[in-house]
């Protein structure tokens, strides 16, 4: 069994990883830490935990973390880039779903995170976590950095258009939905129910902190800059984002469908669904699965793709726990092989 | 007083039209039909309405009907062409809330609903009733056409653009995202809360009905066709439409704000809100107004305009009744000077 | 136009207010104040209010306030026994929608509420704003206290029956299930749409602090001491209260649904439902109105009343203005005369 | 690996069937049927179910599912009575979601269900599957009629006071909540979104068809006929089945946690929460599991029992595979082992 502690675990990213890694054959769930809830144990906090942890909330300690052989950090941006480095020196491998690792860029990162960067050393050796791009090197990695919500179903959703360049580089379109949840469990007014449900909007339509990140992957899959508008969305629902992609195809396309399911055939957690389909996210509620299909509405030169996943699952918790599979040797599906929920 | 009649009236705009005409003071409610609840009071189905009417359904009958001044119909489309050109003949004046009268071309009609259309006629002289560009052919309008609620969400939103011929007309992106009540009070599985709620999904991505009348409306604004790509989307939450309206500008403009606050500075169910809000759909909910906001966003070359009505209101029945007050030259906000209800 | 002021107006009751009073004839809202929102436009923090006021949050001051003919509260407990009595002094009335003037045993309401009561010569005189009970003391109030959201529903339904002694007065259950706006707009956790959609318990099921509010109320209908076992329920919507109310018939009893009609004959804001009807608390929202109905399952000895309120009219605001309504001399119905709003 | 039927497949309670065997590691399903989707694949209809099963439905044959071990039947009531007793003759175990075989008194079955019972033969031999009351049984049955949602969480509830004859018998109060599933997937009005959600209504006050049934098991448990007044509410939400039952104590009694707790001590599938907790139906979602709490508020002779489950997991699908887990001799806890999804 692999003994493995959580660094922050009292947030939403923090439960689903417990949720998840109870039914996986091959953890231990060893530590689990929280400064604000020190003693207490998680299933007073998370009943729905009841009968499947007997642990209690630690303050985050170095020593007891370097027991593990994986510690996941489930924090805001800012805790694990203090704290990953001595870890992995001792050789933990280090799974971060936050954001200290994403980005390449380290003054690109300063600018959007408001702050230093305290571990550019490491920050340039960390594995960007998107199995679809990275598996190889993720097998290696022992700094790996999840990706973000956004950019995991705005990636899966563009890959293939863009590493075929199929469609106008410049020009991307990402109009995207996301539940509450993807705001975290911060007591903040605007995911109070009476605040968020019965309503629609945008929100930070002038600059989002996804955007660079997704800007970074697309263009690496592009092999040059991509230019990208963004638009996040909060929608009235606890889980799920849908991404609706647009995109200006360079030349009359057919086959796009067959394009979409060759280049996830062998992807255990991508799902091309038939042509016509219309994914929902509920379809994909508590499972690790993005779900995909992709348009050309009256046969016009947009291209439009459609890409839900689970936020807190392929976005968060599911997709670092098949990082961890990667990286350990383990069957990449182990403990992520159940169905999503519906209804 | 107004006599007014409604047919269909057992519909969410037909008791939105209720609702709203009970605050109304110049018109008074005489006929409501409906075939299927003959003889059923109309607070018996909607007990919100309890204390307000003292009505029951009848069979639609041109001429109880014609007794009326203003005849609505809150009916699917294929209904209000086959009763309207009585009505009118006779002196009536006819708002038709449903799809009969949308679109002047009428072969293109026929394409996308699927029948004959049997009053082309009456069709010529209907009036488009979208105030804020149609106001003075409303005034003497006979047989006038309401706008759907995709349509009037986004051409709002798009009008100060293409009028102005600031963004490329061929590759307008609108994304639309709907409360489930404008799939209407049929028993659809699609529409129970099991299937809808925390969920969500696009829908129609290969062609909307609504495409058409959006297409010939903005056509008809930038004096040429237009390119459109129309995707709509189910939202889970009852009322609200929120369109995320994407244009690439011509040139680098700056005051853009300015721009959208001249345009709808007269209008009185237009609110152009301050330079860098969002307006959320609940912020309109139960009310006849469009917010309305508009972004550049990282100062580059797409614009991205963000647009929010309720639909039932000035996507549906508000819109309907301002439509009459401008018809009878009544005070064009008479029953409709209500606040939102937020929370 | 009498002159209003309005003390806390950002939680959701004081938002109710500014909406409701909107639209009524006879007032100007003059001075609304908030400590955390000094200089604040209103329509900024409630963009529903966009083009209704011309107002910003102001520091509560005394000077002002007694320029104003009424004074709502709409403050946590604790606030107005501070203030109201020199405004009351200076020839104010005041109405608190808070819990400070509402229990007459301040022993009790010190229990409760933990704290010292301030103001016990204001308290002696206060009247206890249910119009259903109390009108004619209310008509020459100067201190009025508006009752909570669960005693109404529930008072209203049992009063009936109560007043009446058909059921054993030491034996009543009250089961009732709130909407998330009863909690206020806090920025709590359990608040949160993650938390408190898809999901219902009860709450605060060892006591409440409306427990001792309705027993005081029902005590005095019943001429002696009842007893009353009351459990909230968090139940996932923004507005709406439903009290399942069960007693215990003594005697067999028919006529229960007459008894009921005579009773609220004459009350525009009490709607005793037809025979075998269930209210629905989306029929009463946004609409100042109580709807009724009561049951004798298999005609056995326990009868069953259901009641319906909106907890932020009816249960709060509404009622506060049907309030001032009467102790202004007003027509008790002013600005409070529109539907609920469905769907 | 045992093979599986499920006859009726496509409502709620079969796709659950489906979700929760697909984890199971003891069975196949090998059929599975529906008249309206013979040939549909069925993973077109719930695409959750996308590389989880190759199946389509086929129409209910007899032959076919007389080669499988276990049928189960996720039908509306009269279609199991009529199918299963030649399945029972050719040694299939029959496990039946629905209401045929649960009421002993066949003729009270048919006043509540408004047909007669055409298998009274098998309905003597049924075993009523709840097993925290009938394990035993369980064990030898051919003919298992698994216990409705709303009997589910009221027996759980009320069991530990009757059994031990603490609580007037004749006098049992259950305040039930449910979500919209629980109302199947039938397009009905009622359960639209736009009906449902945002909303609270009680239904079928005057007598519903769980009533019988929960009377039966009590009344078993009591060794007498008890009283009870049953009130189902209608909550806007998915899943979930909130209990909150009210019973007089015969005599003041403390120890009632410990009761509970000695009560479920060795049940699986049974959780009495610490002192003073409200369980919340979210903390069980998508897991077969009750939450109990008890409750003597104020001290006074009213005991209250709160309740919750997912009316689709414990209350149907779950306890369904519980039941067989049982009749097959297999870990009682296979196939149902994961934790409840929150948030």
């Amino acid at each position: 069994m692999i003994k493995v502690g959580i660094v922050g675990g009292t947030g939403y990213t923090g439960v689903e990883l417990l949720r998840l890694l109870a039914n996986h054959s091959g953890v231990s769930v060893e530590v689990i830490t929280s400064r604000s809830e020190e003693g207490v144990r998680i299933d007073d906090m998370y009943p729905n935990l009841r009968g499947h942890y007997d642990l209690q909330f630690t303050v985050p300690d170095v020593e007891a973390l370097s027991e593990c052989e994986a510690v996941f950090f489930a924090t805001p941006h800012g805790v694990a880039m203090k704290m990953a480095p001595e870890l992995v020196e001792r050789g933990v491998k280090v799974i971060d779903l936050g954001a200290d690792f994403r980005i390449k860029d380290l003054e690109l990162w300063s600018q959007w995170y408001g702050m230093e960067h305290t571990s550019p050393e490491l920050a340039a050796k960390a594995v960007y976590g998107l199995p679809e791009v990275n598996r190889e090197a993720i097998k290696g990695a022992q700094m790996l950095a999840c990706p973000g919500c956004y950019p995991t179903a705005t990636q899966l959703g563009f890959l293939p258009l863009i590493e075929n360049k199929l469609i106008d580089h410049r020009r991307l379109i990402a109009d995207v939905k996301s539940g509450v949840s993807g705001a975290g469990r911060g007591a903040n007014i605007g995911s109070l129910l009476c605040e968020s449900s019965e309503s629609m909007k945008a929100y930070a339509v002038a600059g989002h902190r996804h955007l660079p990140e997704i800007k970074q992957g697309l263009s690496e899959a592009a092999g040059r800059p991509v230019g990208l508008t963004f638009v996040p969305h909060l929608t009235p629902m606890i889980r799920g984002i849908h991404a609706t992609l647009y995109g200006k195809l360079k030349d009359p396309t057919d086959g796009l469908q067959e394009l979409f399911e060759a280049r996830y055939a062998d992807e255990p957690f991508v799902d091309v669904m038939p042509a016509g389909s219309h994914p929902e996210t509920r379809s994909v509620k508590g499972a690790n699965i993005c779900r995909i299909s992709v348009f050309r509405p009256q046969n016009d030169d947009t291209v439009v793709v459609l890409s839900a996943i689970d936020n807190l699952v392929k976005g968060a918790a599911g997709q670092a726990i098949q990082n961890m599979n990667i990286m350990f040797g383990l069957d990449e599906a182990e403990g992520l092989k159940h169905a999503g929920m519906m209804p």
